[in-house]
């Protein structure tokens, strides 16, 4: 029997992971991992935490749970797995089957071969095409030594005032981290909301509110076209199409692209994305080469299509596929369904599967639920808010993604919604499923219940609704409606939408006071969350009111001013 | 077109959904509730915190989140429902479609008609077969009622000892609330477990020594045989078949029964567990007749059997599914997975699906993975630590059930896994769901998709290991085995397995001492949770050590002695 000769070219998430899955599996593999930083099989995804200062020691990220440091001896002692750190990988020799890497501190050449190569090359930080990127304190957030000089700068630089350009995830993680230490930060996005890829517009605008209660400067539609420094090589200003912005600090975050340059060169094939093709074993054009992680495209299961979405999550799956493929198995990765979750001050942000901006554009004849309530029930002491917003298709009823976020426990929506939809639930499915229930966790009806409880009443005619878009544009265009505000007095007093056009009947009072109505306008029922709304709703429409529908999500959702601002 | 005369017995969960759904669906019926009690729609399960003083007020319990009282005025004003409260429903005769009522308090007795009844007449405590359970202090946990005079006792009858007959769910719900109150509280259970309809052995042992770390006094294998008084009428003594224990309180909670009294002398046909038999429409045996909460029984949707699983989630389902059905809807309760989730003393306990006995029972070629990890980054400062249990069928890998527990968020995991269950995962699939990952939530391969792949590992003859039972019987049998300790130096200090047969190389000298190890013996391979159990073993499998196995959930999920003990 021959040793298969192994070689990883990445030692970190899928690298890392692939390697030492593939020693498990076969003893007797010779396996060596080239990986040009020089630190090994980090959590890249804590950095964040390592700059606020909740993770007190970057080692943190990259030990293992008994507090061992997963360095190179680790893994020869562990694992029997050789590791060149500091070492690039230059060239991919496939026709003699091996990879040219050299020594990034001594400039040492070698040629490692191989019978199975695996690439775990990640991404790397999109660039803005402006001048002076590279002054002090313009910061990236992508290796160890970004997050090593970002913590020292805010800890012994003296920052007051930072700009994060780019609204995305890495940018409002950041954000948080920068914020709790004391620092002003203004996020600079060019599109007209917060995390685009992520969030239907209303959802990032609750978001938003939410943030900039926070002290958060956010400036959309906005685009950088100019970073200014002080003359000593220091960062001092950002320059944007709408103004100037003083700054200390700066990091660009406006995205990550896959870093396929050595595999590019070597003739595999890229996807249409511009990451590496692979097939649902991870192998990529060449079958004795294997890629995942960042620098790969994923099938997702909704559409079909290739994405790239690059998340840790991913990329260790992709190691534990990739080292059973590499030792004779046939794993498969079948795809993403598009979870992303993250933290930014107090509130979790969760979303999966398709926007409602992305399942129209493909095509999908939408229905929507957009639900606010509370986590868990409203008399337990912990019971915080979250926003649901449910996208399907009203024809076959199917699920096509959610966003839920908020001060509650959004994560544990989406993960059940993700199971869902990975599974193909329908709306009626997803309400039926039998989740756990006690007051200190959930609702008797949990909430994702209940916003598919929405959907299906919205499907069969029960709940006429209308969006905040669609409302605030009658009301900008002076159209007649009537806003039947139907909360108690005591909520009125909290929060108001001041326009003229609004009735204020209280609930337990419709049915008696119904005659004050008129019959010839379109009445738009809301309340706090629109239950109430929906309940006015089909109190009216019982009574014989016709042109009577409810405000989706109603004043907690409203994306736009209030009076006094909600807290 | 004629007028639908709606009857509702019983106006808690199942019965004011059915009728509020019932109203939304058709705003020309007479809907009219007929309530034994003093109090409507009220959330029983939030009784233990009314207890606790967690909740203040017992009207929280039963007001919307907006603040309003749901009584008889409220279902009167808001929702056009009449409400006949303290009046009881003593026959229902069928022929006549016609039910005879008292008034509780004036004696008033009248026929109600109905073209369609709902019954959802609940539960009620199972009462043991011993004397003087009326005494003063010795409650049931069924009724508000029972919940004002606990909390009234608590507060002003200087309780210091008081005892729950009955290791479930409601007996240790109220054990948090007594305990935190400063009351000693020792649980009494007759089996040899606690929660022994809900977890497997060594899950409850895990979840017992925690409690009895807390102070909590547990008693198994215990059957009380008598209660005694003070000679005033108070309860004073608690006698079991192996002792006496003093009492100021007493909670009788060994389980709870189907109220199906008046439903069986109207004829209607009950099931096999004693409950209500209802089609998948929640349809009695008469067409006319409905019936849903705690008074029937439902299907399970693993094992397609009838079971009696009285839970405030299913209520509320039912009331919805009725609402329908009862307004000439077709709507279905398909049935329910098992899961059941609840708090008891910081520790989060969540179950779904089929235990290991159960699944054994019902002839299943069983594989189960018993795995303890960090519920989010292990580094990040708010990770707690929760143990797994799964248990699968190894022919064809579906999964049939999971237990989560620790102060960890056992919750979400098993939201996930019971909707995984619901469309019939296999271990591969639960494997590859897209979850959310970030540090504040979940490790990147979240711990139940370790607990997945340990599942794999197992199947494909990866891993092989024995469970904490298996281990303890050859230990007690005196088999020489080796139990391979291969914790860091400072793990060994806190924790031990104390035993002659203990062998201690850390994971990182292993490769090199592998010959300090005996060739003749069985090897079995542990650390704190046993991934380096499972590692052990694959680098001495990999060596060509015969017969080496590790030790299932490591020394965390150990359920027998450690010294020190496990805090």
């Amino acid at each position: 029997m021959t040793t298969n000769r192994i070689l990883v070219i990445g030692g970190v998430a899928t690298g890392a992971k692939a390697a030492a899955r593939a020693r498990r599996r076969d003893p007797n593999a010779e396996i060596t991992i080239v990986e040009r930083g020089r630190f090994l099989s980090y959590a890249g995804c804590g950095m964040p935490y390592y700059i606020q200062g909740e993770v007190h020691d970057f080692h943190e990220l990259m030990s293992t749970p008994a507090g061992v440091i997963r360095d190179a001896a680790f893994f020869q002692n562990v694992k029997d797995i050789r590791v060149l750190n500091q070492t690039l990988a230059e060239k991919i020799d496939r026709a003699g089957k091996k990879v040219t890497v050299v020594n990034t501190v001594t400039g040492a050449r070698q040629d490692l071969p191989y019978d199975k190569l695996v690439i775990a090359t990640g991404g790397v930080p999109v660039e803005p095409r402006i001048e002076d990127t590279n002054l002090n304190r313009v910061f990236r957030l992508n290796l160890p030594d970004d997050a090593l000089a970002m913590r020292e700068a805010v800890e012994h630089a003296g920052i007051k005032r930072a700009v994060l350009i780019g609204g995305g995830l890495i940018g409002l993680e950041t954000a948080e981290a920068l914020v709790t230490r004391g620092i002003h930060v203004t996020v600079v996005e060019m599109l007209d909301q917060l995390l685009p890829a992520m969030l239907d517009w209303e959802v990032a605008a609750f978001l938003e509110k939410y943030l900039r209660s926070k002290g958060l400067g956010i400036r959309l539609n906005e685009k950088v076209t100019r970073i200014e420094g002080d003359g000593n090589g220091n960062v001092a200003r950002v320059v944007t199409s709408a103004g100037t912005l003083d700054a200390d600090m700066v990091l660009i975050a406006i995205g990550v692209r896959p870093n396929v340059q050595l595999a590019k060169d070597a003739g595999l094939k890229l996807g249409q994305t511009g990451a590496l093709a692979v097939n649902d074993q991870l192998q990529t054009s060449d079958p004795d080469i294997y890629a995942g992680g960042d620098c790969v495209e994923c099938t997702h299961l909704i559409t079909g299509q290739k994405v790239f979405v690059p998340l840790g999550s991913t990329a260790n799956k992709h190691g534990h596929v990739i080292g059973d493929n590499i030792t004779g198995g046939t794993s498969k990765f079948p795809g993403i369904i598009g979870t992303t979750v993250f933290k930014v001050l107090d509130y979790n942000l969760a979303r999966t599967g398709l926007t409602e901006k992305q399942a129209r554009q493909l095509g999908h004849n939408v229905i929507t639920a957009l639900v606010p309530g509370p986590d868990r029930a409203h008399y337990y002491p912990t019971a915080k808010t979250l926003l649901v917003k449910l996208v399907a298709d009203a024809g076959n009823g199917q699920l096509l993604g959610a966003q839920v976020l908020g001060p509650g426990d959004a994560v544990k929506r989406i993960d059940v919604l993700a199971t869902a939809l990975t599974f193909g639930a329908t709306m009626d499915l997803l309400a039926g499923i039998d989740l756990g229930y006690a007051p200190p966790y959930a609702t008797a009806v949990d909430l994702i219940a209940h916003a598919a409880n929405v959907l299906r009443n919205k499907r069969d005619g029960l709940a006429p609704a209308l969006t905040p878009q669609q409302v605030k544009a009658k009301l900008d265009a002076d159209e007649p409606v009537v806003l039947l505000d139907v909360r108690t007095p005591a909520e009125r007093d909290q929060m108001q939408l001041r326009d003229p056009r609004v009735v204020w009947i209280p609930l337990g009072q419709l049915r008696k006071r119904v005659g004050e109505l008129p019959r010839d306008k379109e009445i738009i029922c809301f309340c706090k969350v629109s239950q109430r709304g929906y309940e006015a709703q089909r109190i009216l429409d019982g009574l014989g009111v016709p042109n009577v529908k409810f405000l989706d999500g109603g004043l907690i959702a409203w994306p736009y001013p209030l009076e006094p601002e909600r807290k």
